[in-house]
Parts: C-alpha cells; sequence; structure tokens
C-alpha cells in the first residue's frame, strides 16, 4: 500500500483502490446465491454470471422475426438522435458549447422502428449518409408497461437480487438498438443487474471513486426536435444556470481527450455481454455501453432490473465525499 | 440531504452521514443468518444480538469462584498500570509529553489475579490509594492458547460470521478485568463480534469517517516497568519518530477536551452489553469500552472474536482518504 506522505490524497485513493482490486472482472458460471450477491455487494464489486439468463423464454425465443410478430404495429417510445447520441455530451452547432443531448422522443409502430433499425445496422448504404439513430432506451419501466405483453418471457424479478435486498425492482427496462447507439458514461443510484438476450453490449465500468477522472462538468441542458423539413435540430433548454446536468466528460475510450490530472489512474474493468449473460453493476459505478449485433439479426436487445441502492452505510457518503474534496481543489 | 456547495468536504461527509444513519443501535433477540449479518457487513453498521450467548455454556457456568477452580494456580498474562489506562494516550510524568501507555505484562498464578481484581472492585479500601490496576487483555487468541481449557464452553467460532465472511476467526480473546480498566478509544482491521459472560462492558462507537473528530496524534511508545521497589514507572521507548503510534487523543466522553473543528459533529452510538449479549463492532470503527461488575462477582469477562476485514472493495481507500484529506488541511 502506498505510504508516501507527500502523496496528493486523490491520488493516493485511486492507487490504493487499484492496488487491492482487480480490473478484471470476476466470472461465475451459475447464479449466485443471495449470500454469494451480498458479498459483492458488500465490497460494491462487479461480477458477470456467464449463460445466467441462458434458459430465459427470451433468450430462447425472441429474435427479430418473433418481436415483430409479437408486437406488430403497437406503437412504442423510440428516441431519435443524429448521431446515436441520447443522453450525451455533445457539441452545439455553435461549435463551442458542449450541451447535454436529450433525443427527440416520438411513439413509432415497432415493426417500423424495428425494421428501420436492422435496416441501418445491415444495409447502411440504403439509407442516406446522416440517416438518424434510433434507440428504445425509456428506462422507465418499459418492460411493465408498453412492452408489457413480452413481461412473461423474462423473470419477474431477480431472486438472489430480490431476496438479498429485500426489496422488489424499481424499474425492469427493455433495451432495442444498433451498433450507431452508444451510451455515455454515467452513473445511477442503482443496484443494476443487466441481461444480455440479442447480440452484444459492450460495458467499460469504472468505480465511483474515480469521480477525479472522469471530468464531471455542468452541461446546459439541450433536445433534439424534428424540424417540418424532418431533420433533428439541438435546441437549448432556457432555463436557470441551476437546470445544468453534472455529466462526466472524459470517455475512457478516447483518454487523451477531456482529461483531468488523475484520468490516467482509471484502470477501466471491461465485460461484453453475449446473449444470456448477466452482469451485476453496482450502484454509482461509471458505465459507458454500446452493442454490435450479429448480421442475421441486426438488433441488439437486453433487459436491466434496476433496485433502489441502500443509502444508509458508507458508501454514498464517502462517494460524495471524493466529489467535494475535488471540486475543492 | 445537504447541498450547500460552500460547506467544508469533511463538516459535509460526516454530516451526510449523520443525516442517513441511525446513532441508535439496531438490536436483534435472534442470531442473524448469514445473509443478515452481510447486509450489515455491506453497510459497515453495528449491531446488538441480546441474548445471542445465553445458552453458551460459558454464560451459565462462569463465576469467579468456576474459575478460579478450574484454572487454579496455572501462570496467566496480565497487564499492569498505574489507572487501567493500557494501550492508552497518557500524560508522561514530566506533565509535557503525550505518550501511548504501554503496560507492565507479567506472568501471575490465575487465583492470584482474580482475587486481586475482585478485591480491587469490592474491596478497595483494602488496598494502597494507589494501588495498581490488572487486566488480563492479551488479544493474542488467549482463548485458544493459555486459556484453551476453557475454550470448549464458547463456540469454536461464529458460525453466521464465518459461513458469511469465509473464514475462520483469526483470533479469540478472553478478558477479564474491573471498572477500573478502561480500553481507550482505537480500531482495528477486523470484523469484530464481542460476547458478554460476566458484568457489562459499555461500548462508545464511532464510523470510520469521523477518523476527522478524534483527533489522532502521533504520540511516542512508551511502556510501564515494575521498579525493585514494586512501583510503576512510565519509560520512554527510544527509537525513532518513526516509532510513533498514530492514536486518537478526543474521547467522547469528555468532549470538550483536546477536540478538533469536527469533533462537535461526532454522533457516537453507545451501547451497553449484559451477560450472553454479542455486538458487531464493524472492521475501522472507532470504539472506547469501560466496565462494570456484579457485587456479587467483583469481575468482568467477556470474550471476541476477531474476523480479518476485507480491504477489497471502497471501504478501506475511502477511510484512508478521509485520513489523508484531514492530514492536508
Ligand atoms: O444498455 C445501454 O445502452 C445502457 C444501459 C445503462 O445505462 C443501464 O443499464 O443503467
Ligand atoms: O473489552 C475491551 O476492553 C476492549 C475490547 C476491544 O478493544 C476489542 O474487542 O477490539
Amino acid at each position: 500500500m502506498n505510504e508516501d506522505p507527500y502523496l496528493d490524497p486523490i491520488e493516493e485513493l485511486i492507487t490504493t483502490y487499484n492496488e487491492l482490486n482487480s480490473s478484471v472482472i470476476e466470472e461465475l458460471h451459475e447464479e449466485p446465491s443471495p449470500l454469494e450477491f451480498m458479498r459483492f455487494v458488500a465490497k460494491n464489486t462487479p461480477f458477470v454470471v456467464r449463460g445466467g439468463a441462458a434458459s430465459w423464454k427470451a433468450t430462447q425465443t425472441w429474435s427479430p422475426r418473433f418481436l415483430a410478430e409479437h408486437l406488430g404495429q403497437e406503437p412504442v417510445n423510440v428516441a431519435v438522435t443524429p448521431l446515436g447520441n441520447a443522453d450525451s455530451p455533445t457539441l452545439h452547432e455553435d461549435g463551442e458549447t458542449l450541451v447535454f443531448a436529450k433525443p427527440w422522443e416520438e411513439q413509432q409502430p415497432f415493426t417500423d422502428f424495428l425494421n428501420y433499425v436492422i435496416q441501418q445496422e445491415n444495409d447502411p448504404s440504403s439509407l442516406s449518409q446522416d440517416a438518424e439513430v434510433r434507440y428504445a432506451q425509456t428506462q422507465n419501466d418499459n418492460l411493465r408497461d408498453e412492452y408489457a405483453s413480452l413481461f412473461s418471457h423474462v423473470q419477474p424479478d431477480i431472486p438472489f437480487a430480490r431476496i438479498a435486498l429485500q426489496k422488489p425492482p424499481e424499474a425492469i427496462n427493455l433495451w432495442i438498438g444498433n451498433w450507431r447507439s452508444v451510451t455515455a458514461l454515467h452513473k445511477d443510484n442503482y443496484e443494476n443487474i443487466y441481461v444480455q438476450i440479442l447480440g452484444q453490449k459492450h460495458f467499460v465500468l469504472l468505480p465511483p471513486l474515480c469521480h477525479p477522472c472522469v471530468n464531471e462538468r455542468n452541461l446546459p441542458p439541450a433536445h433534439y426536435k424534428r424540424t417540418p423539413d424532418d431533420n433533428l435540430k439541438l435546441e437549448h433548454e432556457h432555463g436557470e444556470a441551476d437546470d445544468d446536468i453534472p455529466f462526466a466528460t472524459w470517455d475512457p475510450d478516447t483518454p487523451e481527450n477531456s482529461t483531468t490530472p488523475y484520468s490516467k489512474l482509471a484502470r477501466p474493468v471491461r465485460v461484453t455481454l453475449n446473449p444470456g449473460d448477466m452482469l451485476y453493476l453496482p450502484a454509482l459505478w461509471y458505465h459507458k455501453v454500446s452493442q454490435s449485433c450479429l448480421p442475421e439479426e441486426g438488433i441488439c436487445v437486453a433487459v436491466n432490473y434496476w433496485y433502489d441502492m441502500d443509502f444508509t452505510g458508507p458508501l454514498y457518503p464517502f462517494s460524495s465525499f471524493v466529489r467535494s474534496v475535488y471540486k475543492d481543489k
């Protein structure tokens, strides 16, 4: 352990953590018991269960054709962006202001949405170069709401998590998109169990104490709007500075850009989920998520379970403390 | 939660923790399952099990007479101090230097030790005013060593802790003393299960993030030595400054003395253990311990189980971080 008394406290924090923790994720091959799960929660450390959801009906039966037949022309909420950058730090057209870009949201008949996503993935030249990107990603418990007819194909909760955490999931979300959509590095106040159904998701993970690495900045919120001539225009939300959204602007995949003096200390944990794999993403961990589709499918589908985190104990106060010490520097 | 951006980060840390956590300890009335225990470990939060060890043979059968008959004149290690201040910050005779006072240790026949402790508790006027204080408190796994003949009267480990933590206890310690011995506020790198057998122990507890409250200072080590004329003399250990022992000097029972600007923010958790009670004292928590004896017994006896703490996860790096931010100020 690093005992150099002249080391900067934040540098010491991150290097001590790195010395004591592996940046290679632990792999299980069957679901943990509630007790085994709780040991990971206790150390706020991710793991992946390879094939943990392999026998779910969703994993066994969902395909683009199955979903199209099942949902037909039902209207679904779709996030539309020019670059697959929903909820991402984005340079405004003025070329100067970095804003937090919210997607344009609209209802589309499911099969129209699905066919578009597949066409863009598998036959991009059939679309114009700057064709929009669509992602079903509402994060509002949509699998028990607009996609409720599919809900019986997945588990109603994750038993090991429900028993260990003593609560039902707060939200169960379905995600459908293609490689063009990337979810920018961010964190949530949830214990997250993320289950891959079709295609792959690639997670880049950083523990909460890496806050000083991610160059959080207060970004003015903006949202895309579909114009009458069918373009997407990024519009500022004219609010107070108070409405600014604190958001990570460092990207571990382009580590030379938008750095802080601490970014180089980050040791991201990387894991790719295949169909049937299950990831435990601990509360307050930063995660960036990208995706790959199989050519015969052309879509990437996943389901995740959010359990409210426990705000008692030291994790939340300690994480906020790192943030305020960093801000204070 | 406190969102004042101008609050000092350390002040914000402690007040946020206080807002989210109770300073009244949780009371159980039967032993937790390994999973229930792990939930407390996960939030690094103490609890007490009233009567958790009520049926142990030790709780049921130990008494001063029983122990005297059982151990007879066997030699045992005894910590001897003038004031019951083994391992405590103590003002040196020069009246200026605060030192870390280690006890004089010697072997005594068990019944001599026991009778002395009881006499001092129950009939102090029969001893001289400045009579020494004796405490069996070696903390070196003594219940599996010098007191091994008593070991079968207690549980060989704490099943819920062994199963949850996946390890046997590193040390099992027996403590025998009277009200004159007080263990000064300190912390250990152990998950601690503390079981009361005779008399009472009074714990004052502070979470690891209270480091800035406890006024840790680097104290030169000193030890008591028995002089030829049977007095106890405190001798400096002449070593390097490197040998100084970082130790809490603030005492939550005299909160006006030896303060830091943060001491007033501390919200100590207080709990008294009665015979058969079991305390979970989480790793890195500060604890001060005093004791009371029943008049018909005149001794206070307890047993504790130390399990190595887990250095992975954020607790250890975060706790060290608080320390270095405080030192840096
Ligand atoms: O799958 C994604 O694109 C992002 C997932 C995510 O951010 C989450 O599960 O919290
Ligand atoms: O019982 C005592 O005097 C002190 C106990 C203690 O410090 C411990 O169990 O770690």
